[in-house]
C-alpha cells in the first residue's frame, strides 16, 4: 500500500521535466477549493502559513553551523526533508500572491531585471 | 532615461506568458555569476536572505489589521511594492534550493501529490 | 509523578513576582553549561533558532483570522501553548544577546529613550 | 543638540544595572498610550512586527557566513546596529505577551524548569 503510493508519486513526477508557476498555482487552487479551504486563505492567513514554514526551514539548519553547499554530508531523508520544507514556503507563496491577486512570474521577472539596472555587471 | 530602463522593463516582461522555476533558477545562477556573488551564496547565508526577505514582506501587512482578497483598497505603489518583495523572496528561495542541490520544482509536484494523499479531497 | 513535577514548576514560579533579562540570562547560561550545549551556542545557531521558534509561534496564529486583544475565545490550553512559543522566542533572543556579547536590557532602554526622541508623545 | 540627546539618552541608561520585563511592559504600554497607538497593537498586527524585526536581525548576520563568540572583527556601529535590532524584537515580543494577556516572564520561568525536566542535566 505505501509501495503504491510512493509509486502513484514517482509517476506523476517522472511526466514532469520543468514546471512553471502558473501551473502550481492553478493545481493549488484546485486544492484548495476541492477541500472547502478558500475561507481559510486570507492574506494575513496565508502570510502566516510562510512564516511558519520558513520557521521549519530555519530548524533544519538550525544546529548545524556553516554548510557546504550542496550539503555532501547530509542524510538522504535530510536532503528529502529539506526539499519538502523549501516547498512549503514555495507554495504558501504562491497562495499568498494569487490571492493578493499578484502575479509573482511577472513580478519575478520584472525584478531580475530591476535589480539588474541597479547591480550592472562586471565589465569584462 | 528612466522612461527607457522602464520601457526596457515592459519589453522583457512582455516576451513571456508564463515563466518556470528553471527559467529562473538559470537567470540567477547567470546573475550571480557575473557579479561574482557565487562565493556569498551559502547555504546558511540565503536561509537568512529568505528570513530577511519574508521580514519586509511582513512590514507590508504589519498595521493593517485583517486584509481583503484582492487587497481592493490598495494603493497601486503598494501592490507594486508587494509583487517586489513576493519575488525577493521566492528569488532567494530558488537560490537556496539551487545552491543546496534540491530541484525545487519536482520537490513542489512530489509535496502537492503527498499532501493530497494525507487530505484526501471531500467525496461530491 | 506528572503531579509532582507541576507542583515544582508551580513552587518554583510562585517565588517570582518579577524576572529581569539578567536572571534570565544567568539562567540560561547556567541551563547551557550544565548540558554542554555551549557548543552549540553560536551566533547564527542561535539566530536560526529565533527564526524557528517564532515560526512555531506563527502557526499558533495561522488559520484564526484577525484575533481580539485578551484572546477571548482561546482554548486554556491555547493560551498555555501560546506563553511557550512566546518564551522560546524570548530565551533564545536572550541567549543570542549574550553570546554576542550585547547587553539586551541596556540595549532596550537606550532603544525606548531613541523612540521617544524620533516619535515625540502628543502635547495634552 | 545632537550631542544632548545622546547625553540624556546615556544618563538615563546609567540609571539602571538591570530591568525586569515588567518594567519594560509599563514603559511599551505608557509609550503606546501617549501616543495614541493602542489602536494599532492587535494580536497580529504585533506578531507581523515582530516578524519584521527578525527579518531586520537576519540581514545584520546574513551575507558573513558563519561569525563568532562576542563578534570580534565587527564595527563598533554594526554591534550598536545589532543591539536596536535585537531590542526591537525584544519590545514588540512583550507587547505582543501583554497584549494577549500573557505574563511572559512567568512564562519563561516556568519554560525553564519545563525544559530543566525534559533535559536532565548531566550527573557529575
Amino acid at each position: 500500500m505505501e509501495g503504491d503510493k510512493q509509486e502513484a508519486i514517482e509517476k506523476e513526477v517522472a511526466k514532469v521535466t520543468d514546471v512553471s508557476l502558473k501551473e502550481l498555482s492553478r493545481k493549488l487552487e484546485e486544492f484548495a477549493l476541492e477541500r472547502d479551504w478558500m475561507q481559510f486563505h486570507s492574506p494575513r492567513n496565508l502570510l502566516l502559513a510562510v512564516v511558519g514554514e520558513v520557521g521549519e526551514l530555519a530548524e533544519i539548519f538550525m544546529w548545524r553551523g556553516e554548510v557546504a553547499k550542496g550539503l555532501p554530508n547530509w542524510e538522504e531523508s535530510d536532503k528529502e526533508h529539506l526539499g519538502e520544507e523549501l516547498s512549503d514556503v514555495l507554495l504558501y507563496l504562491i497562495r499568498l500572491s494569487d490571492i493578493c491577486g499578484v502575479d509573482l512570474g511577472e513580478a519575478a521577472l520584472k525584478k531580475i531585471v530591476k535589480n539588474a539596472i541597479k547591480y550592472p555587471a562586471k565589465a569584462t
